[in-house]
């Protein structure tokens, strides 16, 4: 079933053009990442804005490249920003990723999300809980933490792609892209990244990043190689987390073509 | 005075059964040190959770295996929501913290803690002079830094211990943890510390995750005891407060029966 | 028209006595640098205060030493946090700084920030867009980014000088920093500044800390040169984004006489 995966030499190219056209990326995040995001879009070449007031988000998002919107720290304020913020986007076709954090029995991002996803994302990212939570499975998560395989929540994955016409990522040991029958598969990555806050948040920032250069399924498939792959090097060079969240920005700033051939579908 | 304290062994166990268990700890915590808490926990082995607005955070306290709450950067619905979650924690038999940040003499985190200390923290951990001062004692603090030494807020810690029924746990060169009668000290940890911000939140957060497996006034000892530990490990191997902050997680993470031998009283 | 330029030993005693004195630095901020900012002012030797609720923040703006007001996370209800912070900081002849991040064309920090500039800010540091912005030229700002070179905003910087009375400080390759006719330049710091997030913001903090120990052309001056030569010397040691924010950490930590020696007109 896995179909148009793209190859290192082409995922090399889209980071290049991401590279030369740097856009800027519009984050309403939560307020554990909001630092290691913005210096993860720094470091992948991007530039980050974290305009997250009702009236300048909506503002920003006709001028911005792409949006980010990510649940973890929701409020009700800042559900409301998210939807005008999303419809805004929608309107001046600015691409936008949905990063449903801990969705699934936690009443107001259940209630804003459901919101969201008929404002047509262009990608979803999510861990495996998360999207099948999304997509009305119970995925059965613990806070932000998957309890279920990547492969479980492929149907749910294509069940949201079809809805909103766009593509969705589904983070794990084994990362799957899915959009409609399409899924990429890419396996690099480091259990380690799930001992730092934050990466998992970032990939959505990155995810918004590529979608201002690429196809939702080339940006979600290129963001996640990139980062995996900067994960697999920074693993070489840390000691513990600490180092790691040091080393994975570093390794993502420094990544060229010889890197990404590293690439492991 | 020093009595029933726990030996390196004691600690070490204690370690071991909370990285088996994982617990799920939410935190409500100031908006400065939310990464730095969040990366600490999972250092430690526990799985943060910040979930913050009123709405969720009560019910996520009847879910969750512990509660923080640190008054560091509150507002007036701040303060509302962490009334609520402490009452809903009471409830649930949810064991929660309480880290005092800066209270004396600024009146809203006067007025919150005020609603909090009858409602029976588990722990609360803070410096001498936010513990004096929520004992109702001047403890003459200067924002967020103590001016006055340990020793001198144990009878502040027994007076709030009998008022909680729990342990009030007082940092400082010589960490002082009191339960009623019962004082235990840790002489580990470094000035370097004081240098970093977040390192006293994250100890809060990391008491609340022993509270998951063990009782208050062990949770607070072993809490205290791996933390400084860690902090001693990462001060041989740091420059300065940048690599120091990095160090500290990389020596959390690793920690093992050796590392707790070097638990000093 | 340089003149009256502080020299590297006028520099160092500066610092020196900033040191001693250890000014409390009461900052409201944006979300995504406040741990950042906090880490700055304590390896520089500042004690750090976030206390930001409007009615905290009015009481504590008479009793620090200095203030930071950020417009980088702005929301209605900081907005007027800020002027009103503002106000009782000038009513208490506490000096204070104004940073008005991505000012020009985002509607909200543009009625705050006019409010704003009429209470005479000791400091205002931006970059070149945000400092003509500020002064009502366009300064053709792209989100956080300056898009015209520092020296462009040199005569919109001493308009604002003239109408506040205080000093402006406009970053960039070589800083300048303008009270009314005085122009003074630092050409220290490396382009890895603008690829980690809050490296600017946390040159607002330090020139805070300054303005408790000396005059607001002689604070805005030393503050920038400190920081800069601590981005100096990280620069020597990092080898990407990541180490060089934590190297800058250290460096600031550990500046001595000669390091400031590097200082560069």
């Amino acid at each position: 079933m896995v179909t148009n995966q793209p190859n290192a030499t082409e995922v090399g190219a889209l980071l290049e053009t991401l590279r030369e056209r740097a856009p800027l990326v519009q984050c309403i995040t939560n307020s554990v990442v909001t630092g290691f995001t913005a210096n993860t879009l720094l470091a992948l070449g991007a530039a980050p804005a974290m305009v997250d007031n009702r009236e300048e988000a909506t503002v920003f998002a006709g001028v911005s490249d792409a949006v980010l919107i990510n649940l973890g720290t929701i409020s009700p304020a800042s559900g409301e920003t998210m939807v005008a913020t999303a419809e805004a986007a929608g309107s001046a076709e600015t691409p936008w990723v949905l990063d449903p954090v801990a969705v699934g029995g936690l009443p107001l991002r259940d209630r804003v999300s459901a919101q969201l996803v008929p404002l047509r994302p262009t990608v979803i990212r999510g861990n495996a809980s998360e999207v099948m939570s999304l997509s009305g499975v119970d995925g059965g998560g613990r806070g932000v933490d998957s309890t279920v395989g990547t492969e479980a929540a492929v149907d749910s994955a294509r069940d949201l792609s079809r809805r909103t016409g766009g593509t969705v990522a589904v983070s794990g040991p084994v990362d799957h892209i899915v959009t409609g029958d399409d899924v990429r598969t890419v396996a690099n990555g480091t259990p380690m990244m799930t001992k730092v806050t934050g990466v998992g948040c970032a990939l959505g920032a990155i995810t918004a990043a590529f979608c201002a250069c690429a196809s939702p399924a080339d940006a979600a498939f290129a963001a996640t190689a990139v980062w995996t792959i900067a994960a697999d090097i920074a693993m070489e060079r840390a000691v513990g987390p600490g180092t790691f969240a040091v080393e994975i920005l570093d390794a993502l700033h420094a990544l060229g073509p010889d890197d990404v051939s590293r690439l492991r579908a």
